[in-house]
C-alpha cells in the first residue's frame, strides 16, 4: 500500500503516523484533530445524493468480529463501501474459528488474502494489539477489544461534541456509569483529556476505574491528573456541558457489582430531573444500545438534548475518515 | 433523497406516491402496472451479458431480517446490488438484537447510518408499519409481517401471471392452501382483485381467513365481495387459469388446525389428476420453499404448467423495480 | 453468458473447455497449465494499489456453504469482488435451508436468481455433481465435498510448487497425514500425477485411501500406478521436494480408526527433525487450519520451508482464475 494523490481537502502535513487504530492513549491533540476534519469532509459526502467516492477502490477490508454486534459492525460496513473498498465479514459463528485455530493463524491467514484493513472485535482486551505486532502487511482497526478500548467509538464522540460546540477545551462532561467495565468510557478519558476536556467520572464505587486513576494526585504528569471522581451524581452532573451515559450490563448485578437495579436507577438514571442540573442545552451522548429506563430515561434518550442519532451517523463518517487515513493517505506503508 | 433523472423507459406521469412498500391494499390498479411494467424493463437487464445498471450508485440498501429466509434476503440483495447500490445484511442471530434493545431504537440506529432503504422481515404483523411511522429519511420495504403480508411477493406472481397472459382482468386464479396463515395469500388477494381477477379461495375450513372475508356479501363496496370460497379443491380448480399454492406449514397439524398431513394431502394437494381439472395450460405458482409431495405433486412442481422458478427469477426484476421507484423515481421524498 | 473479449494476456486457444469445476479427475496436463498461468496474471493484480479489474462486473457469484468455513468463503469472495464480480453469501444457518426444501429446489432457486456461477461447500461427497447436474444456466465450483474433492485447494498447491520451482514434472511429494478422509488429498492426487509428479502417501494404514490404490499394479493404464505408499513417516520423506501436511480431525480417535493422539505426533507429526531427511529447502504445504502441534510441530509451520502463508494468497489468485474461465472466458456456455 503506497500513499497516493488524493482529492480529499485533507491539510495533512507529512503522512500519517499511526499503521494501526488500537487505542487514543498514543494520538496526539494534532492527529485527533486532523482525523476530525476529514470525518468532517466525510460527513459532507454522507449528505449527497450520490453518498460515494472512489478513493479506497480495489482496497480490502475485512471486518472480524469475535462478539456479537450490530450498528459497529453495520458502520465499519457502510463506511468502507462508500469509500468503495471491498468489505468481507466475518463472523465467528459459522467461521472455522470453531475448529480451534489459533488468533494468530487466523489473522495471519486474513492477511494473507489481500486484506488492507482488518476491523477487529475481540472478548480479550489486547487482542487487536497481538494482531497488529503480527501482521506485516494489514492495517488493524480495534473495534473494541473486552473492557479494554474502543476507539472509534471515542473519536466519533469526540467528533459529535465538536461539531455542536466548535472547540472542546474547557468544556465539562461527565460519564455516568459502569466506567471500570467500559471499554468506550476507557478510549474517551484518552480522547478527552487530550483534548482538554474536564472529565467527570461518576458511579458506583465499585464501577469505577481506580486502577486508571491510580496515584493520580501523586505521580507528577500523571495523564488522568485533573480528572474528577464524584459518585453522586446530582452533583457530577451539576453545570456540565455534556453527559455520556454508558450501558448497565445485566451482568454486573449477578457478580455481585451492583445490589439492585432500583437501586442503580434511582441513583444513577440520567433522567430529566436530574439532567435539569446540567448546563442548559447539555449534550446527551449514549454509544448503545440503550436500556431505557435503566441508565437512561426514554425522555431523554429522544429528547430534545439528545444526539444519539447524530452520533451512529457521525460513527459512519469518523470511521470513513480512518479507513481512509489508513489506506490511502500513506499509513498502513508508514 | 432527491429525484434524479433517469435513462429508464419510465412512462411516470408525476412521482411516485408511495414512500414505502408495506402492503398491496394502498396500491391503485395503475401504481400496480407502472411497478409492473418498470420491472419488466428491469427483467431484460437481468438477460444481459453485463446485468448491472448504474441507477442506484451511492445508495445504501439494509436488508435486516428477523426470521430466517433465502430465497427473499438472496433476491433483494441481487437486486439491489445488480443497480449498483451498497447493501448491508443485517440478521437477528449475531447482532446487538439480541441485547434487548427495542425495534424503534435499533430501527432509528439503521436510518442514522444513512440507510436509504430498509428491507424488513418480522414475525410480528405490523412491524413495518411501525418502522415507517418511525423513519424519517428511509424507506421501508415490507419483505414479509407475520401472517400479514408480503407485497412484493405479491407482485411477482402478478408479474409473472401478467408476463404470460397479457392482462390479468377477467382471469380466474385459485389460491389452495393455508390462506388464514399465509401473508403471501393476503396480499395476492388485495393485488388480484385490484386488477380485476376473479380470486377463489380453497382450503379447510379452519384455515380460510375469514376475518378478511367478513361481512363481504352485506356491505357495499367491501373490496373481496367478489370473492369466492370453495373448500372443495377439486371443484375450486374447475376453470381456473392460474392455481397458487402455498406452503402448509407443519405447525399446523401441531396447533390442532389440521387433523393430519394424510387428509390434507388426499383433499387440497394440488396433483396432477386434480390440475387437469383447470383451464388447459393453467400456470402453477408457489412461493417456496415447497414441501414437495404435500402441497403439492413432484410431477405438478416441475411440470410443464409449473412457473415456479420463473416466479424466482421475475422476484429479482420485480425487487429492482421497487427499489428504483423509492429511491431513483422521487418515491421517498414524496 | 458469452464469451467476451478480454485485455489479460490468456493465450487461451478456443474456448475453456470445463461448464463446471468439480474436480481435477477430467483435467488435462494443459488445462492445468492454462488455469495456473492466467493465475500467475490475477497475483500480479492482487500485488497493485488498486487491485480491481473489471472483467466479470454484472456477474453474480453465490457462495453457498453447508459446512462452516472461514478462509474458503472468504477467499472466494475477495476473488470474485476484486474482478468487480457481485458475490452473495449464503450459510445453511439463518437460511430456509433449515425448513427441509431439497438441495436440487435450493440450487435451482438460486440459479432462477440471475447467479451466474454457484461456489457449494457440502458435506455430501458428490452434492456439486448433482447441482451441475440440475443447473442449466450457472456453473458450479467444488469448493469441498464431504471426504471427496476439494479442486480449488488442490490447483492452489500445484500453483504454489510451481511458482517455486518452475516446473513440477519428476519433483517428488509426500503427502502425510488422514489421506482416506481428506478431500484435499484426493484431487491433490489427481492434480499431482496429471503434472507428473512422483506422488508419495503415508500416514497411518487405517487412513490411507486404499479404495483409490486398488489394483493399481495389476490394471494396465492405472492412473495411479507410480503413486508410492509409506506408513514410516522417517522414511516417506526421505528425498522429497515438498511435504503437504494434512489437518488431523478430532473425530478419528473417537472413531477407533487411531489409537491415540500421543502415538500420532509420535509417529507422524511433521516436525523439524523429521522434516530434515527431506531435501535441503523442501517446501512445507498445509490446507489449513493447522492443528499447530499435533500434525505439524509450530516451528515447521511458521519456519522458512513454509510456504502456508503463500497459499493463502495464491487462493485468491487461483480462485480469481477459475472464475474468470468459466464466466468471461466462454466456459459456462461451452
Amino acid at each position: 500500500m503506497r500513499a497516493r494523490p488524493t482529492t480529499l481537502p485533507l491539510g495533512l502535513e507529512g503522512p500519517w503516523p499511526h499503521r494501526h487504530i488500537l487505542d487514543l492513549d498514543t494520538f496526539s491533540r494534532r492527529e485527533i484533530e486532523l482525523a476530525l476534519g476529514l470525518a468532517a469532509t466525510m460527513k459532507q459526502v454522507l449528505r449527497r445524493d450520490v453518498k460515494k467516492v472512489p478513493s479506497l477502490r480495489g482496497k480490502v477490508i475485512l471486518t472480524c468480529f469475535y462478539e456479537p454486534s450490530t450498528r459497529t459492525r453495520i458502520s465499519f460496513e457502510a463506511a468502507g463501501k462508500l469509500l468503495s473498498a471491498d468489505v468481507i465479514t466475518m463472523q465467528s459463528a459459522g467461521s472455522s474459528v470453531e475448529k480451534g485455530e489459533s488468533l494468530v493463524d487466523t489473522l495471519l491467514t486474513l492477511q494473507a488474502m489481500a486484506a488492507d484493513v482488518l476491523v477487529l472485535r475481540h472478548p480479550h482486551a489486547g487482542a487487536p494489539y497481538v494482531a497488529a505486532r503480527h501482521l506485516r502487511h494489514t492495517a488493524v482497526i480495534n473495534a473494541g477489544d473486552g473492557t479494554h478500548a474502543h476507539p472509534t467509538q471515542a473519536l466519533l464522540d469526540l467528533f459529535t461534541l465538536r461539531e455542536r460546540w466548535g472547540a472542546l477545551e474547557g468544556r465539562r462532561v461527565v460519564i455516568v456509569g459502569d466506567i471500570a467495565h467500559s471499554r468506550v468510557a476507557r478510549s474517551n478519558l484518552w480522547g478527552l483529556v487530550r483534548m482538554g476536556v474536564q472529565v467527570v467520572l461518576c458511579g458506583p464505587p465499585t464501577l469505577l476505574p481506580w486502577d486508571l486513576l491510580q496515584g493520580r494526585h501523586e505521580t507528577p504528569g500523571h495523564p488522568f491528573a485533573s480528572v474528577e471522581v464524584e459518585t453522586d451524581a446530582d452533583r457530577a452532573l451539576e453545570g456540565a456541558d455534556a453527559v455520556m451515559v454508558l450501558r448497565l450490563q445485566r451482568e454486573r448485578m449477578e457478580t455481585g457489582l451492583l445490589p439492585s437495579l432500583q437501586e442503580y436507577i434511582a441513583l444513577w438514571q440520567v433522567n430529566e430531573r436530574r439532567l435539569a442540573r446540567a448546563r442548559p442545552g447539555a449534550l446527551v451522548l449514549h454509544p448503545g444500545p440503550m436500556n431505557e429506563g435503566v441508565e437512561i430515561s426514554p425522555g431523554v434518550a429522544h429528547g430534545a438534548q439528545s444526539v444519539i442519532e447524530e452520533q451512529v451517523t457521525n460513527g459512519v463518517a469518523v470511521r470513513m475518515a480512518l479507513l481512509y487515513l489508513l489506506c490511502a493517505a500513506g499509513g498502513a506503508k508508514a
